[in-house]
């Protein structure tokens, strides 16, 4: 997707080889219009899936979640990090690792939001090693609903996470591959840029 | 806003007198259909008071916030939660205390993300003690920015949040005003409903 990536040419930043920085736009700050785009193409991609329902985490995911909902005119159901008073019975939860954080913590979602006849898309902002996708897949694995697809704004490719879903036989899309980071530099899949 | 109140209506659940239940649509599953319509209404409120960015908190605040930026032309900023936060440099940081949750935490931004010339509307979910809103303002007056006001989804209007922002001369805006919570049953402003 070429806004995004001019996007993060222009805006991203290569901290070093693990971390790009995109609270610019996607993370800390959001750009709507951007997100709008991103949530267009997201449903272009499964407008054919029959999705019922799009699955993220909180908080990164909610934005182009909630613009591919908005096009593929369906609900967008947030797992939460941790367990909040007013949501207690029937909760599904799993673990899920960050290697960021080196934290693990705990995702969830209400039950009586997923139906057995849901078909799942499951949106995120960032794919590196897949923990929280593999987390969000669990939960949906609970249940009898299916999973579409996954559907990533960013993909470092350069980690394994890519590469271990594709290999379990699920359909990943992510708008911008990353092959490699460097300070100050970012290679997509098809062609280097300094920024 | 109707087309709120008819949602809280069908699918809120007042838990009793504090807590209404609006996981169905806007805390954990978002409409968002309806997030375009509040995003809508908070910029036809907004239009004319030259607003150059949305603030709000994660994670409940992204979607009406995202919505309404899109509506403005203008970015949206995600203040932070942390519990504990080292000092790092650049960040803007405000206590808030969550009655709901019995817990103070540290919300903050980058204050790379805010000029001194902006004009900034602050837009969140819900609106009770008013602890998250004053956090949020609290940010901003860190810097030389400028609070357009205040726009919240929902306002209990039965806790103290409101008349405190208001006494203080700021402008809040509610899309939903709500007078009275019993177990079961939810009291607008201007009229009665059982849900």
């Amino acid at each position: 997707m070429e806004e995004l990536k001019k996007k993060i040419i222009t805006e991203g930043k290569a901290l070093n080889e693990e971390v790009l920085k995109v609270d610019a736009f996607l993370n800390h700050q959001i750009d709507p219009v951007l997100m709008k785009q991103i949530g267009k193409e997201f449903a272009e991609q499964y407008r054919e899936s029959g999705i019922t329902k799009i699955l993220t985490l909180e908080s990164s995911g909610i934005s182009p979640s909630v613009m591919t909902g908005l096009e593929l005119g369906v609900e967008v159901l947030v797992a939460r990090k941790r367990k909040s008073l007013t949501l207690q019975e029937g909760l599904l939860s799993a673990d899920v690792y960050s290697f960021t954080k080196q934290e693990q913590s705990t995702i969830c979602i209400s039950s009586e939001y997923i139906k057995d006849s849901d078909c799942v898309l499951i949106i995120d902002d960032f794919l590196a090693n897949g923990q929280a996708v593999l987390g969000l897949m669990n939960l949906i694995e609970q249940t009898k609903a299916s999973i579409a697809g996954v559907g990533v704004v960013i993909e470092k490719q350069f980690q394994k996470g890519g590469e271990e879903l594709r290999n379990k036989g699920v359909r990943v899309d992510a708008l911008a591959k990353i092959e490699r980071l460097e300070k100050g530099k970012v290679s997509f899949t098809d062609e280097e840029v300094h920024i």
